[in-house]
């Protein structure tokens, strides 16, 4: 089945090196549309490319300019291949403009010595079923695109201006639209925390993600054993300065092991 | 004074978008290059260029072949300015061939509301000068061109292959030839931190960064008031498995203002 997030992504190939893909109206944000299915998309160059070899390591967007709705061009470029990694340049272009660069490094990962470090922040989490699905009437198209289930630091339905000590969120997560777990909808969900800011400040910001990176801890085989379940999203900021701040995030599979993790700057105004 | 670290990163223009620099060999690796000598000789290309337009907030730099001793060339291509950001597309090239490639965000930063929201981790810390300089022999040069005093997490001067249950590492440090901070020693320092593997495994693996991202808290008036000294330096990881792991750093001015963050994924055999 062709989700609405497979429409999203979908792009057709238009030369050497070129994709044309168009912004899909259910994932509209704010302005434009939601970065999560820009960087999706971008990934999805790669991913289609008849060069590609492996699977993604690290994928970084970088957001230039406003995406208008309407088509794109992508150039996916290979501009490295070794023996196991592969390194990417990428540009989204509108009307011969760069809205959006991006790198990716692929690799094709082999059985080693592997542990974990950090622990998934299950304390005192409920399960995905004992919590209520967000409710965020006027949010932007894309938020319903997703069934969120928050256990902590929920995005506030009224701003009321009351600062919060911290922006700290748990919650479970699914494609509204079941749908399996695949690299792209893991660089989707890399995005879909809210905006720090909002959390902390409850106010409403004018706010533009600069730079996001996604780390995939992941290998196809893993993602493929999760399926349709909902993952853990936990995020947080260290610090908002004079326009801008950084958040980062981790995605878990309900079996606590790490899917990825990602980290971005975003800029903010007063 | 030009120190040790200004001549690793000093570029010559070399014509449209074109530098010429050359690998300084105070910061030899094991193999090639320390990686944070060539972010921060990239970083220096924008900053160089006369089209600049603002500070660094972010700079991804993916190492996609080994950068070998001697002379290399950067490109740097300003892909588009808005009225506050700047974004930058980077490479490294080496005989014609792409041995590093980048991207870089500046903006121009204005005074807004700010906060912290994590805080320096400095429970139990001792002073710098209350803490014995690392001694590392047989270490690669570049360890050398830094002061590190560590707290916590040291780098293991005998691998034992006694496992360890987290690699944390926090250290003081700073440039061993005194020089004042500015963003071209903020981004060589947020690649200053051992591999977490070799503090976890306590084992001789053979590694390589794939893709490292900085984040810039701090702007241009903080890094001054900075001047020569130390830097707390904290670092950990989350996960490793099957050929990568990741590691994010904090790098925190001694006044308890986080200066930089930066996050990796690196490349381990075995």
């Amino acid at each position: 089945m062709t989700t609405t997030f497979d429409k999203a992504v979908q792009l057709a190939p238009a030369g050497d090196h070129r994709y044309t893909g168009a912004t899909e109206p259910a994932y509209t944000n704010m302005v434009g549309p939601f970065g999560g299915t820009t960087a999706a998309t971008l990934l999805n160059a790669v991913l289609l490319h008849p060069l590609r070899q492996g699977d993604p390591i690290s994928l970084t967007v970088n957001f230039a300019g406003p995406v208008a709705e309407g088509a794109f061009e992508i150039e996916a470029h290979p501009v490295r291949t070794n023996r196991s990694t592969q390194h990417w340049s990428l540009q989204l272009l509108q009307q011969g403009q760069v809205a959006v660069t991006a790198t990716a490094v692929l690799a094709q990962r082999r059985r080693t010595w592997s542990a974990a470090e950090a622990t998934m922040p299950d304390q005192g989490l409920p399960r995905a079923s004992d919590l209520q699905p967000l409710s965020l009437p006027g949010a932007p198209a894309w938020v319903g695109q997703y069934e969120m289930r928050f256990a902590d630091g929920e995005a506030p339905t009224v701003f009321d201006g009351r600062e919060q000590p911290h922006a700290h969120s748990r919650m479970w997560i699914r494609d509204a639209q079941p749908r399996a777990l695949d690299f792209l909808s893991l660089a989707a969900l890399c995005d879909s925390f809210f905006p720090r800011i909002f959390i902390r400040r409850r106010a409403p910001t004018p706010i533009g993600t600069v730079s996001l990176t996604c780390f995939f801890h992941a290998d196809a085989a893993q993602l493929a054993q999760h399926g349709e379940r909902h993952v853990l999203g936990s995020a947080r900021a260290l610090a908002y300065r004079n326009g801008y701040f950084d958040q980062s995030a981790e995605i878990w599979g309900d079996d606590g092991q790490l899917l990825a993790s990602s980290h971005q700057m975003v800029y903010f105004r007063e």
